[in-house]
Order: C-alpha cells, then sequence, then structure tokens
C-alpha cells in the first residue's frame, strides 16, 4: 500500500483506507447507515449465435478454454470453494495462466484453503497480483507477512455476491469445477464421481462473469439435472479426471468437540437458547459446522426431543447431524449452503426437503429481505471478541490472518446472534479491550458464551430480561475478563507494522478495518 | 403510428416502423445476424434495511401497496398469465389505478385473455395507455380495431423475458399473483387453495422490478417452500379472498382433438418423426397443449410403447398426458413453463423429476444456449403458413389480431421444428402466398404437416433424404396449396388499412412485421 494513500477513521474508530486496488472504496458508516444509491451489475449480452448450434460446449483441455475465453493480464478470475482443501481446480488456473505468460489477475475465490498454496509462486511471480476472498492458512500467513503485491481484499460471503451483483467486481472468468455436467453446460455437485454439495457460492459468477468455464470429471447425457449451474450461462465445458477430493471437505472442525470445556459452552449456548424463550415448534436455526457448534445443536437436539419441538428450518454448513435431525423429524426443512460428508451430500441429493440455497438468498444485505433475518439463533465461534461486544474472526491475537471471514457477519443479521468461544487459548485471552481486527460491529452481536460464563450484549435488553431468572452464569463480560486476565496475565498488544495488508469489508461494501503486517 | 414515424422494410421484406412508442427500434435483419453489443439490465439496487427487519411485508390491501410501491402515471406494470383465463389480479390493478387517476400506464403482461376485457374500458379512458404482451380475443380484437392508444408489441415468451434481461423494457411495478407465499414474499403456484403450476414467465419480472408485489389467497408459515419467487426480491405481500379461477386455466383447446382431419394430422407428425429417426432412446421433445400437440404426443407415445422407447425429457405445457407419459416410465423428466390441470400441477408440487423451469432457461435468445435447442421436435399450431414455410400464429386471415404469440417464435430453435395445422379452415385456405403476418421466418419451419401431406422445408435437405422412402404423403407445399386452393378459391387479401395498430418483435429484439388495423 503505497503512503499517498489515503486513510481515515470510520464510524467504528478504524483506520481504513480509501483506495484499495487502485479503487476508490467508502469507510464503515455505521450498521444500517450506507444506503446505496446506484443500479447494480449490467452483465454482457450474450447470443445464443455466437455458441454451437447443437449446444456441445465441450472444449479440450483447461487450458484451452482460458486462451478460448481470452484470457489476458489484469483480469479477474473467480472460483468457488465447496471442495475447501479438497480442490485442485484453482492451482490449475494459474500454473495455466504462468505457462501462458499472464500477469497481474486478480482472484477471487469465495474462499481458498491450505490446498491452495501452491498459488504462493504465483502471487511471487506476479502472475497473481492480489486475491480477493477469504483466506485460511498459508495464503493469509502470506498476505500477513506483506508478501502480497496488491492488498487482500476480506467480503463476506454476501459480501462476494453483493460485490458481484452490485457491479463492483466485474469478474472476467468464472472457473467452476462441478461433479457433474452435461455438454451444455448444466452442472451440479451432487452427481458424478466426486460429488461435494451445493454450488451455491458460484450461482451470481455464472450469471455476471463475461465467460464461464466449468471443469468435472462426470459428463452425463443432457439434463445433467439439478442444474445450480445453467447450461445457458456457460461458455466451455471442460472434462478432466479428477476435479478434487471430497474426503478433504471435511476438516477437524467438522466433528462435535470432545474437550469439556467447549462442551460446556456448548451446553451454556444450548440452556441460553431455552432460557431466553427461542427453544419453540417452528423455530428457524443455524449453527456452523465447527466442534462447538456442532456440540451446541447435539444439545439443542436433545431439548428437542425432550421437549417434542419441531423446527421449522435449519442453515447449514450441513453435516450428518442436521441430516439426522431431520430424518428424526426435529426440522422441516435444511437449507444448505455448503455440505460437509456423504451424509449430507446424498441427503441433498435426495430429500426435497433438503434444499441448495445461494448466496443471494441467504446472505446477500442488497436485497429485500435475507434468509438469515429469518434466523431464530445462530451460534459461530470466533478468534477473539472484546469487552464492547466486537468480534473477529481472521485474525489471531498475534495479528497473523489465519481464518476464512466465510458468513461470519452475514450471520449478524439473525434475531439472535451467539458467539461461543472459550475464554482463553493457549493462555492467550479471547476477550480483549479491543479486537485486534473488527469484523463485525458489537451491536449486532448479541450474546458472548464462554466457560466461564454468559455475557449479554447491555443493547438486548430483552435477552437480559428474559434470563434473569435462568440461574445461568450470566455475567458482565468485563467480569469475565479480568477473571481471564488474572489467569493469563493481560495479553501484549500484537507488534504490528503500520503497512496494510488487507482490508475486511462490511456486509453494505464501506470498509470496515484495516489488516496489517506482521512484525518478525 | 404517427405519419411522421418512418418505416423501413426489413430483411423479411415487410415495412416495420423505426420508432415504437417513442423508442427507438431495429428492423429485423435476418435470422442469426443481429449481434448485440452492449450491456444487459443493470436492476437498482435495495439494501435490507429499507425493509422491516422482522420480514413482515404484509400490507392491508392491494391499493395500499401500489400506492406506497410510488404507483404513478406512465410506469409500466407487469403480470404474469399462469391463471390464463382465470385471473383476477391484473383487471384489480388497473380498476385501482382508475381509482387513483393514474393515466398512461403500460401493462406488461405474459399474455392477456378474455378475462381481461374488462381492461378495454381502461384503454378507452387512458388508464393504460398500451400493452405490450400476447393478446388472445377481446384485447386483441379492440387493437386490431386500431383503438389502442399507443402501439401493441407483440414479444414471444422468451423474447419478453430477453427484452426485460437486456434492459429493454424497465419494469416500475411487478404484480404476481402467488397461490402460496409467507410474509416476506416466498412464494410458489403449487401450495395453497388455488395452485396454477409454474411462475416461470415471472421470475425475471421480481428480480429486475423496481418493486415486486405478491397477492396471494394462502399466507403460509415460513418458509413458503419452494419458493420460486424469492422473498429477498418482494417489497409487499397482499393477502386477497381469491386470486383466481384455476378451473379456466384449462381451455376448449387443451383437450385432444376428436377432428379426423385433426387426427389425421397428429397422425402424419407422429409418423413423420418415426420416419425421420427422430424416435429413439433418450430424446427430448416438446408438444403444446393444443389439440393437435396433444393428439400427436398420443401416438408418439403409442409409438414410444411399441418400441420400448424412453424419451430423457419433453417440455410442456404440461397436461395429464405428459404426466402419464413420466408415471409410465416414458420419460426422465418433465420440463414445465405452464401448467394445465390439477393432476400435472399435482405432479409438479410432488414429483422431483417433474421440473418448474423459467423462461430464461428454456427460451432466451440472448444466452449462450437454451434448452429449447436440445429438443429433437417440437410441434406447434399456427394460424397460416406460406409457401416460403413463413408462419403466422397471431392474426387471422382477415387481419384479425386474436392470438398470443407465446413461445411459438422460440420454439424455432429446436432441432426439427415442426407445424401442425389443417389445410383449411371454415374454407379459408391456411397455406397462403404470403402469411398475413409473419412471425416465424421460413429458414426455420422445417416441416408443415396438413391432413393433405407434409412439406418438408427445401432448406433441409437431410430430413429430406432420411423419410423420402417412408411412404408418407411427402408433397411440395405449393401442390398442396394448389389443391387447397382449387377446393376453396383463392383466398382474397384482408381489407386493412395503412395504419400500424402493434409490431411483432423477432426473438432477438428486432422488429419482424407490423400488424394493421383492420377496415371495417
Amino acid at each position: 500500500m503505497k503512503k499517498a494513500d489515503k486513510f481515515v477513521k470510520n464510524a467504528a474508530g478504524r483506520l481504513v483506507p480509501t483506495i484499495v486496488n487502485g479503487k476508490k472504496v467508502m469507510p464503515f458508516m455505521g450498521v444500517g447507515k450506507y444506503r446505496p444509491n446506484h443500479k447494480g451489475a449490467s452483465p454482457r449480452v450474450p447470443t445464443i449465435i455466437d455458441y454451437p448450434m447443437d449446444c456441445n460446449k465441450v472444449v479440450g483441455s483447461l487450458k484451452d478454454s482460458l486462451i478460448q475465453s481470452g484470457l489476458k493480464d489484469g483480469m479477474t478470475i473467480s472460483t468457488h470453494h465447496h471442495f475447501r482443501n479438497g480442490d485442485y481446480v484453482a492451482n490449475w488456473i494459474f500454473d495455466i495462466a504462468a505457462e501462458l505468460g499472464i500477469k497481474d489477475l486478480v482472484w477471487l475465490p469465495s474462499a481458498a484453503f491450505p490446498c491452495h498454496a501452491p498459488i504462493i509462486k504465483h502471487l511471487e511471480s506476479g502472475v497473481v497480483h492480489h486475491i480477493e476472498g477469504s483466506l485460511n492458512g498459508p495464503l493469509g500467513d502470506f498476505c500477513s507477512r506483506g508478501n502480497m503485491k496488491g492488498l487482500g481484499y476480506l467480503r463476506s460471503h454476501g459480501g462476494r455476491y453483493r460485490a458481484i451483483a452490485d457491479g463492483e467486481i466485474h469478474v472476467d472468468i468464472a472457473v467452476l469445477a462441478a461433479s457433474a455436467s452435461d455438454m451444455t453446460g448444466n452442472a451440479n455437485g451432487v452427481l458424478g464421481k466426486h460429488p461435494f454439495g451445493p454450488m451455491s457460492f458460484s450461482k451470481v459468477d455464472s450469471m455476471i462473469a463475461d465467460r464461464t468455464i466449468i471443469v468435472t470429471d462426470t459428463l452425463l447425457d443432457f439434463p445433467c439435472y439439478p442444474w445450480e449451474i445453467m447450461g445457458n450461462e456457460v461458455d466451455f465445458v471442460v472434462v478432466v479426471d479428477e476435479i478434487g477430493d471430497p474426503s478433504k471437505i471435511v476438516s477437524g472442525t467438522t466433528k462435535i468437540t470432545k474437550s469439556p470445556d467447549r462442551l460446556l459452552i456448548a451446553e451454556y449456548a444450548a440452556k441460553f437458547v431455552e432460557a431466553a424463550g427461542i427453544l419453540r415448534d417452528g423455530m428457524s436455526f443455524q449453527a456452523g459446522a465447527g466442534g462447538v457448534s456442532l456440540a451446541f445443536t447435539d444439545f439443542v437436539n436433545n431439548m428437542m426431543i425432550e421437549k417434542d419441538i419441531k423446527a421449522r428450518s435449519m442453515i447449514g454448513g450441513s453435516t450428518k447431524y442436521l441430516v439426522d435431525m431431520m430424518n428424526n423429524g426435529r426440522t422441516d426443512y435444511i437449507f444448505d449452503g455448503q455440505n460437509f460428508g456423504l451424509e449430507a451430500i446424498v441427503s441433498l441429493r435426495d430429500n426435497p426437503r433438503h434444499i441448495p440455497i445461494d448466496v443471494r438468498e441467504s446472505y446477500d444485505y442488497h436485497a429485500k429481505s435475507n434468509l438469515v433475518q429469518m434466523m431464530d439463533v445462530i451460534v459461530l465461534g470466533c478468534t477473539e471478541v472484546d469487552v464492547n461486544f466486537n468480534a473477529n474472526c481472521v485474525t489471531h491475537s498475534d495479528g497473523r490472518m489465519l481464518h476464512g471471514i466465510g458468513g461470519f457477519q452475514n450471520c449478524m443479521m439473525a434475531k439472535c446472534t451467539m458467539i461461543a468461544a472459550p475464554s482463553f487459548r493457549d493462555r492467550i485471552p479471547v476477550i480483549k479491550d479491543e479486537v485486534t481486527t473488527l469484523v463485525a460491529p458489537g451491536d449486532l452481536v448479541d450474546v458472548i458464551v464462554t466457560e466461564r460464563g454468559i455475557a449479554i450484549n447491555p443493547l438486548r435488553a430483552d435477552l437480559i430480561e428474559a434470563t434473569k431468572n435462568s440461574r445461568l452464569p450470566i455475567r458482565d463480560i468485563r467480569d469475565i475478563k479480568d477473571e481471564v486476565d488474572d489467569m493469563c496475565g493481560i495479553p501484549v498488544k500484537p507488534k504490528l507494522s503500520d503497512k496494510a495488508v488487507a482490508v475486511v469489508e462490511w456486509v453494505d461494501g464501506t470498509i470496515l478495518d484495516t489488516i496489517y503486517k506482521i512484525e518478525e
């Protein structure tokens, strides 16, 4: 980031740049303050006369398809992350770009994972200028060390959708892995040799990109149905041996925690939901696929069985736990934006009540409503919170950006957003005076649940009132913090340079915070 | 139409205006000649902060919702026609507009039916300036007599989608009847008291319109699923007693013909399909819901049973005949853009292989491919054809515009498009030297089937070759015409004034023909 670029203090008190990667951006103005006054993306109008009349769009290789798509310097290339750590496709794209001598690409994944570490060499060589998208692990670390040419740009899942649909990002070429496709490009992620679940995150890419390439390892007869991606949005179909390794979709974080402390957190969260009157027939809720969230879901499930309660809908990260609940009559619907594991894939494929949802439906802030607003309660994990209920899920307390931003910000729009986190990790307190990186403004975090107690946001007088006689360990957040600080010592502030390496966008497109280079 | 407006001769030799209702338009350039070089519609960007945080969008009445939507003079109001002749909603809109003193509205239905005759008084009084959409019956007659203030604008189903998606029509307010909705506006046409089928034609309206109003008579708990219309596109939900009369969806034309001549036409068409090698395992086809098309489907079904053939997909106008075929294992899928009758509605609701499709998927010429291109054969009815294989489906030979244009033009993109029609009606020949109104250019009409013989377009040497030993009565179209003219007498040209009353758009947005005021 050049020194000439102006920084301003935004409504959250954070210094943020006004120009990011050469484009003007707006500082965060406060929750619910920025009102768009413009029109959205206007995709190039194609015509069927430019495509094969027999609709056979199969080309010989990914390289051919990229060349025919007009790949050139400076383009923005998008991919989805439904294969998570098992994706093969993104690495191929940039290897081919390197071979072709292309420079300064922008990679717009819906998330990057450790399996994408090979792209570091393309960031170093200038094939890729910068990445806009969740950065997990090595790529986040690379960016944190100040090694990326451009600024990283972290958008929530909904924010990514919004930015594309609002016309702020132009996608030149979308390269979308699909577990099955027909020759026309009707494609999904539930059939074929390597199914991975819904293709939710890439629907918008296919609709807005100038060129859309489907990469599959299973070519089916027309029609490949369901067609989450429609052939009428697709330019080329590429058939390869294997698109990815579905066994790597599920990571260590997608199993119920065995830690006694974390089980206690999950139990507190579930009991809070009950005490607050949220646990009732017809409720809708979302719980992530992390260990604590899964344990929470398990506790809720047991309460539901005990009280004979049936939910109306659950939004997943869908796992076998959610599928079991639906099969046991504990919910009418699962809405699935990301799928973890074969049981959930089979359920998505075969159960008409297990429904793929795209990001538009669930998370787009620039819409007339969101599914997530209909969720009675959502439980999330994070890396840090602070005494003002601000939350961070992307950087560690040492400033390193190691975690994806995912749908974290979008989930703040639920009726009750709870953060479940241990009060310290590796003797480093999780509750701070001020989060290292602001990802979710404290106005929107309703409840923080730790193994030492539950803190309710003072803004939620209704929840405080509803749970005041619950016998749950409801405490002032500063009390919990003091207790932890007494045990662990007051944490030192991370050593960070004043060089920006990435920005965090709020769901409305304004800049919420800056991530700085770590001092080594 | 003012005399000052320039007319030009287009590539089909038809005189067409260059300005329609004040907007510049392009003349037809020939099939596959016009290549768009612009960007598509760019909808206004909304934000959830402008909508109720509890997502309850129910307002007291349609009038309230129209007022809150900012209804004012000159706006374009869209509706869908899935209720066909049983629709109540469109009439209400313009009654309310009249009550509010609003003038010069443009009505953009996906089609108008005789039940909409009450709108004639609003055309006369100036509440409605003109109609853009298929005009069946009284409204078509009204327009033909030169009584509409603006020019009628006939677009195919796919052309309507294209025009909205390409940004040529701006929809100010979409008013969409739904048989079920939740308070957020997630809505469909298969649940509730008065189900009518898919909402295919209105998906684009909901996504592009500034304001979208759902009118329903069945309010369900969230989530109303399936949600063909998504709540995140909806501004207001209005609950009324009854949205329409589903018994009027099915007209006299949606039963298998009993006329011996027409049964013969259907049989010839089916035998032609067999002789041409189209009837084979895995084929896909579309047959309309008219009497001859249904008889054709019945003949094909019997052939399929005899040869133990299974189709891959059928596109409907879906009827109980198609549903029976699927239930008997004669097809893997039904793609349903318009639904005729309760059996088909129940199938759409309950059978995951009976799939609602929107117009984008099936018919949009400005896409990277269409479902309709994958159809091996399509059979259509019409009002007239000519010796150059041009076809007309909107005007009678006396020039009166009495029929909707529907998907007629879009179906021309199938691999084999057949027109099945009697050689004369009421002693008026159907085969002309030149069609009264050009709706489908002869380049794209492959086969014309009459009770007196089958004419193959000389451009389709492959079909001529494939069927040459078939013993079917394959004849030169001029021979059939001469025979009919000998019987009926050479038809007199209709008496038409030189005043334009409507235009016919080709699927690519260019103007294919002009419809003139009839002389009375």
